[in-house]
């Protein structure tokens, strides 16, 4: 959330209304949104959104601002500078009409998938989706239909191949970093990303797990809470961290089954509710509604 | 929500930290957040919740601010009153940790009132309840077991009775200036008020409607929709205005119903909606998380 | 729902072990499962599952199997043939593998034919779609997609153009005809059919309402549904009628909204909860899971 | 499910029309309804009610039937003997309108108690309450109110006490003798039964866990899960086994929550949807719906 690293959109030019978003963390003390809004005043900022959190668990305080003004980028990264300084302020400021650079990844089921493309083909996703990555050819044909660049690479387990999961990770790495990748999507992505790689994305990499956490963990949840006989299934979207599965919670969903659907009907109604939590977790951290607050996650839905 | 008719709580000693509630509401313009956190500032608060509106329909601006400080209510009030001077600000000053005087009025269902006695003993609504008011006999031993005083105010018919709706509402008037009562909660109240009483408790008295508004208003709602064989019942939480069942929505839900179900059913299955729709929309006006937006509500859950 | 109108698919060679569905409905009185149930058992009709139910309200009697025989179609129809006449028994018999031909109709939102689309082709709709038809050309491309015919039938509101209502209608007839549709869905279509074509069309022909019924009718529901400020939002899919969205419900469902999200979230948020409510009645219609019950729909979900 | 051990109820005179529920399990094969329908007609027996599922995964067919009939329960079980020995069934055969012996056992937190008791009374809980029974003196006036015999059984962890777990047990297993009780239900009642007591009420004891199992076992499961920022808590209603918290899923429910609420909230939010998931539980238990599959348990809600 360093502003440094956040600034790939060229400013627009002065004097045109623009809308910002503006989101910060620090340790709470007394007078930060004074001291924050002071800034935004002198920036002639007309704030049409905000939303704080005061975290009793951590004693961190979490702040997103949306506002509009016709100053620069640089005019008003120069007016919050002092009060950053002051708080010790991790910040991020960004062009609230700007997609997001997403990369998805993705393996042979294409409802997730499929969901993310038609969504932002329809403006109800604020993301732009300029590659997507999969160990498998199947999904092609999708990503063609909505003219997105589609890159196959395989990974195999020996080690010892050209397609090894390594080498896999070093061309996920370049695909980042040509695209200008802001944000990496697992959506039913079927490969375990190594620790190394969780790490470096951290907090800019998606995964939607297919069950409920912490319930059911490892293989074919879904028949093992068949075999259980729980009257929900649900999904959780998450951020990815090296910890399988835990990372931090975005959203989460629930459907109701019965005793009469087979193991099968509970896997094609959780594709239904993995696809509609992960597009809204998608969308909340795409419109930087999503702060982390140690293990859990500042959601200002 | 003027702060002069919201002081009915004797002001703590100074010194002793308090938490307390302000909401506001005003033409939105710019450095409204500033000017009230710079006065906030000035009597030491400390603020723990925050949340803010900015309505597009009206161009009006809302605030909600928990804070903690030392300063007492006349201290609080006197670094405010510049502010809200200069904004035009309906402005509200609460103590936090005091509970809302509450007057519920039932019939013979008791099903609403049990779960507000039940949770305001509980703690888990910021209530209390100094009266319990009636037009038939059949909820005074569930009053009691709560230590609650049960008052029968009958309602005839007939205009000339001495228990004319008239002499009721009088009746009525007279207990809620008795008891102090700043809330009116009709837990299945089945008598209409008149339209001057409506405007005498505009938004201070919350009504429960059996439907899911503006869904089947009128009689045996439950069998209309049986009739018409709906798949989901819900319960609409409201202030009460002189427009029946159109006052301003505080909080709505469902539950899903089949054709195996009969009206009867439906009517089981809607009063469990109606008690929890209820008690979260007394839960929210009670902390003043509720502000009028027209005719809409602003609900800072 | 009679045999005779329902005989589309060639009878598989006897000997083969074959899933079919019965639907039955007739005046309740006793005997008729015992009835129903002796006949399949002289056809070696192995019962995998079976529902039922007595209308208290019509005083009319339901029932679904599905079972699994060697016997043909022929043999079928022949055991249920006394029962059918006993007790005056509309009936309905299908080979439960068969894929119901659905035409469906479209205008400028893709939402919810993109959903069908492609849950046809992952599998998950028991449905096949031979046609796509639609008033205006831009969903053209996402039918091509999924290699399905798309059918321009533009609607003039001039009688006497040759692109009137009459000729399009005309020009629907002739398609159900040709492709041997079973079920049409308007998914989105924004012309009101006529009362005779709705007529033609019922209990084969679905749609989905932008809203709650019967909350809202009429010209743009979401914003009449944000002017009212709800808290939750909903979808209906019910059988076309003559009667404008009055026709029986097949299935509803709701998301929850807050006073932040403007009339157009209502929008993109009410698509998502018209995509999965359409698909879920598509579902159940195509399972033969839905019969009529007066105004009411019985679902055996 | 046996019917010698469920004839608490003396039979009605024969010739009044009355009410009954069979239940019957057995290994799947053709022709049980054909048989059971049969029997029933030979009663003259009116169906009101039928519901059947054919477990794939256990080969074993269930069945519950509620039905109107003059015949005596003596003529009912003689009409029946044939079809249960021939299709080796275990059966149970219930007078609908009777009451379920119920015995709640609780600590000290009343929620679910007191939902449990109002419903009763109310008339929505198809069930007796003849005893309540604790551990802790606490909720002795809430039972008192209902006119419910209130006995205070303590738990001492010290085995040579005369309240010790064993003493204690013993007491529980003549209250269920002595007041002929049907159902056990634990209503937030904290002390762990020991195996031998979980064996000897296996299928006639309900437990409210107070997560979404199998999530978050252990002690204080909503700091567990706020601690982990889950966006959904809920609750599961499931039978009593030896293996803690994993006996059969009878119902599950689910709230929504956030990162603004706190471990206290969930708890408060969680007492909510304990009660209403345990009151569900009850309901299809004392009408006679659950019937178990192995692990799973078969609901004819």
């Amino acid at each position: 959330m360093d502003t440094a690293a956040l600034s790939p959109s060229p400013s627009p030019a002065s004097g045109a209304e623009h809308a910002r978003v503006l989101t910060l963390a620090c340790t709470n003390r007394k007078g930060i949104v004074h001291a924050v809004t002071g800034a935004l005043l002198g920036v002639e900022a007309d704030i049409t959104e905000s939303q704080q959190y005061d975290s009793p668990d951590t004693g961190d305080f979490f702040m997103r601002v949306e506002f509009v003004t016709p100053a620069t980028r640089e005019d008003i990264e120069q007016a919050l500078a002092p009060v950053r300084e002051e708080f010790g302020m991790r910040m991020g400021l960004w062009d609230a009409a700007q997609r997001m650079r997403t990369l998805v990844m993705c393996s042979k089921d294409g409802h997730t998938l499929n969901d993310l493309l038609f969504q932002q083909r329809a403006g109800t996703l604020p993301i732009e989706i300029p590659v997507v990555v999969s160990n498998h050819l199947d999904l092609q044909p999708l990503a063609s239909f909505y003219g997105v660049p589609f890159i196959h690479v395989p990974v195999s387990k020996d080690p010892s191949s050209r397609d090894s999961k390594e080498a896999a990770e070093d061309r996920l790495r370049d695909l980042i970093a040509q695209f200008d990748i802001e944000l990496v999507v697992l959506a039913r992505y079927m490969q375990i990303l190594s620790d190394e790689l969780c790490r470096d994305l951290a907090g800019m990499a998606i995964n939607i797990h297919h069950s409920f956490l912490p319930s059911f963990k490892g293989a074919r949840p879904y028949h093992q809470a068949h075999e259980r006989g729980v009257k929900l299934i649900g999904a959780t979207a998450h951020y990815v961290t090296a910890d399988l599965d835990e990372g931090p919670i975005i959203a989460q969903s629930v459907q109701p089954v019965t005793h009469a659907q087979t193991a099968a009907d509970f896997v094609a109604r959780g594709r239904d509710v993995e696809g509609s939590t992960l597009a809204q977790a998608v969308r909340w951290h795409a419109q930087h509604r999503v702060l982390a607050d140690g293990r859990r996650t500042v959601v200002f839905s």
